[in-house]
């Protein structure tokens, strides 16, 4: 573990390069026009413009380190991924709008609304929530499928994102507690973050008790590092609108607890993620798996 | 089926009233608060609110009829049920926001983005959405689970009813054929109601085969019954803005065949639907199937 921690090749950012072409072929598999030949034009290309420009493809490469981690395949794990990515994608598109966050950036790229239009955005978006469960239901195995739609389904929800982005916008102006922050940042990002690492043990058929301590770890660490990131750093470096938190007077980790206490707080989940992945005993990845945590907590540094 | 058509009682509209309490009892228990109860109040109540304020609830009506009639029982055709309707309600949020239809009245009373503003209203929509496959895939038959869920993508995505609202916009201001009207009504609404019906079917663990035609006619009968309706009741009768599609400048079946053209249009689907009735060979409710159609085509004589 010593070494992992004071690595400065990210073995994790190596996965994330290795696995990246092979993602985002599958995504752009999934909403070419061959595979959805009966959807409309102008749809299908907000939906492909939602999904495909950039972003760093972190939740499926998750899910196919955890399928492999287990013991299975990436192929098993690709529809988890792809269904995964797709619920954050819509989610984005819907948080851009101009009646959410009203942003016109994201990933350096004018967001769906601004090159198609709000109400085609909004029914890219509705479109892509769909066919992620669609392209979980057409697996072969049917037991698989049920319990990743089931996974999906809580975490991206009323209960979970979409509970997280209410909570969010429901406390704009008010400056919460830091433990009203973690629930509504555990809904809001946790909870997919961590289930496309979930995703992907369920499709290798393992149980994932062990795994949901360092899957809820990695959530929050996630959001965490993404409230010091967008204190931080600049819309260039970002490639979406930076400080825009601040600006619609958000509370944040950073806000509750400042820079230097957020950045504790980091330290603190790395910890907990690492003493996780010593009881998940995976047969394989454990170097990729140690070193996710150091790879989020310094991502800002 | 003479006596069916001649009857002016419609044995169609006494098993909507008789199911009636129950579906909406369901409906209810499903955004209650014990059943979400980590979702966040105003969320909660927005999806309530888009839920359970009035309706036919003849996509719900639709699934325990078609279960009944292949000799299975209502309470396994109820979250099938739940969640079509789920689904319809989570479309017409999205569908009357101000980018997209921008309506204030819905069944008489004010549409959810005016009660609960439009950011919740784009998130309960979202939620809404997640919660149908959500229960769809609790359901103790995994086989079954994924049936439905594949049923219920396929009808509700791009290639069903979010591609007909995205046609719907796209031939704003243009007098469209009516092959693609009656494409884009199949897509908009026809293929939701239609899956009503199977979803009904497959709970009973019947075979879709003999049921397809029908339910496909009810789909388009819908439809241009309700272009019909547009056309010719006023607001107060309708509970929601009368003359819309007109005053959107969308081409409808009537716009396209006159008000009787498109009522020879319906007779003619009546009689589809009627001469599949025969071959479907339904255990019970004959008369109520029977009746559906010629409920559907002159309920706004």
């Amino acid at each position: 573990m010593a070494t992992t921690l004071t690595s400065t090749d990210s073995s994790f950012r190596s996965w994330l390069t290795s696995v990246g072409p092979e993602i985002n072929a599958a995504l752009a598999g999934a909403v070419a026009e061959n595979s959805l030949p009966s959807a409309p034009k102008r749809l299908r290309e907000a939906m492909a413009h939602a999904l495909l420009s950039g972003g760093k493809r972190i939740r499926p490469a998750l899910s196919l380190l955890a399928a492999e981690a287990c013991g299975s395949d990436r192929a098993r794990a690709m529809p988890g991924a792809v269904a995964c990515e797709m619920i954050h994608a819509y989610s984005l598109v819907h948080d851009d709008l101009p009646c959410m966050d009203d942003d016109t950036l994201r990933r350096g790229k004018p967001t769906t609304h601004v090159t198609f239009g709000e109400a085609t955005a909004v029914l890219a978006g509705d479109a892509l929530q769909t066919l992620a469960f669609e392209i979980l239901a057409q697996q072969s195995s049917a037991a698989l499928a049920v319990e990743q739609i089931q996974l999906l389904t809580a975490a991206s929800g009323a209960s979970g994102m979409v509970g997280g982005q209410q909570m969010d916008m429901d406390g704009e102006g008010q400056q919460l507690s830091l433990e009203a922050i973690l629930q509504m940042h555990a809904g809001k990002t946790g909870a997919l973050l961590g289930t496309s690492i979930l995703l992907g043990v369920a499709s290798a058929g393992a149980d994932l008790t062990p795994w949901r301590s360092y899957a809820a770890s990695i959530g929050r660490l996630f959001q965490i590092s993404d409230d010091v990131l967008d204190a931080t750093r600049s819309t260039a470096e970002l490639g979406k609108t930076a400080g825009k938190d601040l600006a619609a007077d958000k509370s944040t980790v950073v806000g509750a607890l400042g820079l230097d206490g957020a950045r504790a707080l980091m330290a603190e989940e790395v910890q907990n993620a690492l003493n996780a992945v010593a009881k998940m005993n995976p047969v394989q990845h454990h170097a990729e798996l140690a070193d996710l945590p150091v790879f989020l907590g310094t991502r800002h540094a």
